[in-house]
């Protein structure tokens, strides 16, 4: 078992951004791992700061505080050394455990980036005319990005080897960002494997305790006002 | 030394897009832990090939094809790949390798695809009336990236531990997509890590090599007419 660890979260994030805040990763993983954590609930403001900058240079939850080792950041890196640490998450076979940590990448930077371009012009572009004209472009290049993910994964059970790894912890997280937008549904196949790793009872068990903590909580916590707008909390949300 | 490697590249793009397109990262990365590799010359039609999609699910350059090993894919992966398997371009201390492993993740996920939409608004909408009103957007945040880079990078030499790192070859990597917007001009400290990192030897041989391929070849090489449009090559070029 590591030191005591203590990870980062949001006191509260309006409905539509539940589920999206990147910290339940670390907490599935966790629980995937069966290792122990602390939750420091942060409001809005405590991202700026000198303090929490040091730790995590781009201002965003989560971050992992482990006693005795660097602050780690970054959603990949703290899955990563979860998985490799505990011996679990990762398969057995060595070109296999390669090619899972390949799949962190691809679900990060080749097909994340592009499902946000959506939640970009559905959210956080203020013009609406500009949205209206943006969208299309960024519908499409995501929806090419799912139909080359549907493919790869065929009729696979999971993305790598025989087991549940990073690779479908990752891929399946960077997918709930095309929730609002509902573009998973249109792969069957896609939309079983997601469904397959959010059945998996250390998943449950994270998105609950997240909710919770929320439900305990209220938009004045995060140092907003009640009329928070969406681009605020999404803001705060993207890591 | 691993067995027979081969990397693929394209066989020319036009002059925009040299210095941008991935495989570099897999070349600067092989001629600094000094491993020798093959490099597969294809054509714009080739990624589409489902043999290609087989081996590379998102049909872009690179991969990495090693006799007896799977194929990997993502620049991310395949350079952790080379940096485990070599020993090198990691630091000594484990810590400080988790935190090296976190970086490639930042520049991957919380840098580049912010640079990248820039590159969208300049180069990818062909509405130049939604790109005119996309690009302030894309820029600001990807200033805002830019700028917590610079503050993390502070006056060190290098982004972790006292060594040229992962860290620091993929962070250097994906400021090139803003090479043409000038971006990374605004930070001094930046800009001279960035050239720090770009003096090595091993960056410059990757280059020339990679220029070199495309000064033997034009676009009817990559299936493409004389008139290919600068959104054929970025489309093309984008992992």
């Amino acid at each position: 078992m590591p030191n005591p660890i203590t990870i980062t979260g949001f006191k509260w994030v309006p409905p539509f951004a539940r589920g999206q805040v990147r910290d339940f990763r670390i907490r599935w993983a966790m629980k995937e791992v069966g290792w122990d954590y602390d939750v420091e609930l942060i409001d809005g403001d405590s991202l700026t700061t000198d303090a929490y900058r040091t730790e995590q240079p781009f201002g965003q939850v989560p971050l992992l505080r482990e006693e005795g080792r660097p602050t780690l950041f970054e959603t990949g890196g703290i899955v990563l050394d979860i998985a490799e640490r505990s011996g679990k998450l990762l398969p057995e076979d060595e070109d296999e455990r390669a090619l899972a940590k390949c799949w962190t990448y691809a679900a990060l930077n080749s097909v994340e980036p592009f499902l946000f371009e959506v939640f970009v012009a559905d959210m956080f572009l203020e013009d609406k005319e500009v949205a209206k004209g943006y969208r299309p472009f960024a519908v499409q290049m995501a929806t090419e990005r799912l139909e080359k993910l549907a493919n790869a994964l065929g009729d696979k059970e999971w993305l790598v080897g025989r087991d549940f790894t990073i690779a479908d912890l990752m891929m399946a997280s960077v997918l709930k960002v095309a929730d609002s937008a509902k573009m998973v549904e249109a792969h069957a196949n896609l939309t079983a494997w997601r469904d397959r790793c959010f059945a998996r009872p250390a998943y449950k068990q994270a998105i609950a305790e997240q909710y919770t903590e929320y439900e305990r909580h209220g938009p004045t916590d995060m140092g907003w006002d009640e009329s928070t707008t969406e681009m605020q909390a999404a803001n705060a949300e993207g890591e």
